[in-house]
């Protein structure tokens, strides 16, 4: 918490952290157990209501065969956000947490880092040193905790990390920290036919060891920001080797590009939480057919979190102007779910 | 035939070739009628002998419950490049005629190009000229061809062009031109369990139209080469802008690592046919379990064509010696194949 309202005064744009986290992988996660699969409400966690309501019609309206709005189901793809509209996104992105916790591993093999910006600033707790040495500082981070190492060796190291690292307020690994209903969207669409894609500013190979194992969704349907790579033989062995060097940045305009680049279709659906969501909503529901878009709006201080305009992660400002105008679906945390977590009562 | 055999004596290289032609889509095909779905033998078009027992013998062994071998089915990815793997690339590869085809539709609306190189080389059908005016020509035939319009333009405009077009030796549509066996292949391997991906040089967006439709292999299950693009709002529609830079070469060393990019699995079985495709056969095989790597060797001159060492398109000479080391099956087309293309008797 301190750490994120340290870091919410400092000048780090999203599009720097963003480029700083842009990389990675993980394993850990059981909260799929949560899946509703009754016969019944397929949606037992979200409250009745007009929000509910408008994920049933729209899935009703594209399944029906021979209705006027059916889709074929090869064309049923729905995109998710992953930060703050999947997961916890407070009181920092779970891949900052991960920066900063790897470079205070590291720091014993890098005795020269108690001395040397941005390490220093990392080991003292200063964030706001950190966000001085600004997106120089930010991608040396990102060199020592996500490059010069092969794919597999960083899935393994993202993978220990989430099995042991524990959300500061939740005292919970971060993959128990999914919401619930979203767990059960999920599961539902999948249930009408629909192929679910994560479409995230994250790094791709920090999500892809462990979505399969949290919200059902395969490697194969992860898009996310990344770093370069490259194939090497190395000992007579093949690699693919991490590079410290930005590939490309899944954020804003960045996500309809990267859904064009990887899906080669155009969603039907579309979930996000925040401004970097716009152009994926946009470009999902401006194409003519009966589409849909929803945003989750953190409404909840009790029960997780209440932000939007003025938050440094997940700011939600012209997203949530433009779904009064688009018509998107604005979920209301506190109103319309009855559970936000699967661990709660 | 005689465009082949002229570029075939130039100095472009593969990868500039490729680098020219990457991004792209189309639309039509039917051949996928030609699947394999018999109860007993489901590869009909391939010759009893070595070639066909080892593939049996490895989708046997990685599917079998409880033996040494056993993959689950969500790790059984299947990488398969396409021209010359899939379907044929001489005499020139398919996307390159498009290219050619491209600027003589496009010539009158622009007079200037009768005495402009590269324009100029491809109207007179000079390749030689063509070939002299080096990378930087077919950057520019790119821009022209492949850029400037929105990703669905362009699938409109390779659709189109794949519609009409006719191979100059089988007088056929290129989409005709795919392998018989190869569709029998990529069918027994789905019944298998598998997940078929092309892993290929050409441009994504010329192959994600029509992949489904001739293989059954969807468009998010289509990895290649791509240029850059970009997201804008245009008269208030959101639109993919095709720029005319190249994003990423998706052949050699950019195999495993489009790959690992998009699917993020390592694949168990690699199917390809030339040098381009070495680096992925390796990384594929080289992991330690019971892998499957295939490589074509066209060797059928009367049938369709035979070439390897010397080929300007299609190259294979590292690939092969790596086959005897590295324990590849691969397939002599004269000998193996009953039949080529579905249209064959």
């Amino acid at each position: 918490m301190n750490q994120a309202l340290a870091l919410a005064g400092t000048t780090i744009s999203r599009r720097v952290l963003l480029s700083a986290l842009a990389g990675l992988p993980v394993l850990i996660g059981q909260a799929r157990s949560g899946l509703a699969q009754a016969q019944g409400d397929q949606l037992p966690s979200w409250n009745d209501g007009q929000t509910k309501r408008s994920i049933v019609e729209f899935v009703t309206r594209v399944t029906t065969q021979g209705g006027p709005d059916y889709v074929a189901p090869a064309e049923r793809v729905a995109a998710f956000d992953n930060d703050g509209t999947l997961w916890v996104e407070q009181p920092m992105y779970v891949q900052l947490a991960f920066v900063l916790d790897r470079v205070k591993a590291l720091a014993p093999a890098n005795p020269g880092w108690t001395t040397q910006q941005p390490f220093k600033a990392v080991l003292d707790g200063d964030l706001r040193a950190l966000a001085e040495s600004g997106e120089k500082g930010l991608m040396q981070l990102v060199a020592v905790t996500h490059a010069g190492m092969t794919s597999e060796e960083f899935a393994t190291i993202a993978t220990d990390w989430l099995a042991s690292a524990r959300h500061p307020r939740f005292k919970r690994p971060y993959t128990e920290l999914v919401y619930q209903p979203m767990l059960e969207l999920l599961a539902y669409l999948r249930a009408n036919g629909f192929k679910t894609f994560i479409v995230s500013g994250g790094g791709v190979e920090f999500m892809r060891p462990w979505t399969d194992r949290v919200y059902g969704i395969p490697p194969e349907q992860v898009v996310g920001s990344s770093i370069k790579t490259q194939y090497e033989m190395r000992r007579g062995l093949p690699i693919i080797f991490r590079l410290p060097e930005i590939n490309f940045i899944d954020d804003g305009a960045g996500k309809p590009v990267g859904i064009n680049q990887q899906i080669g279709r155009r969603p039907i659906a579309a979930f996000g939480n925040s401004d970097g969501d716009l152009e994926m909503l946009q470009w999902t529901t401006m194409s003519g057919g009966v589409r849909f878009g929803l945003i989750v709006h953190h409404t909840d201080g009790e029960r997780e979190y209440a932000y939007d305009r003025q938050s440094h992660f997940g700011k939600l400002d012209k997203a949530l102007d433009a779904a009064a105008v688009d018509r998107w679906t604005v979920v209301d945390m506190k109103r319309d779910w009855k559970k936000i977590f699967a661990f709660e009562g």
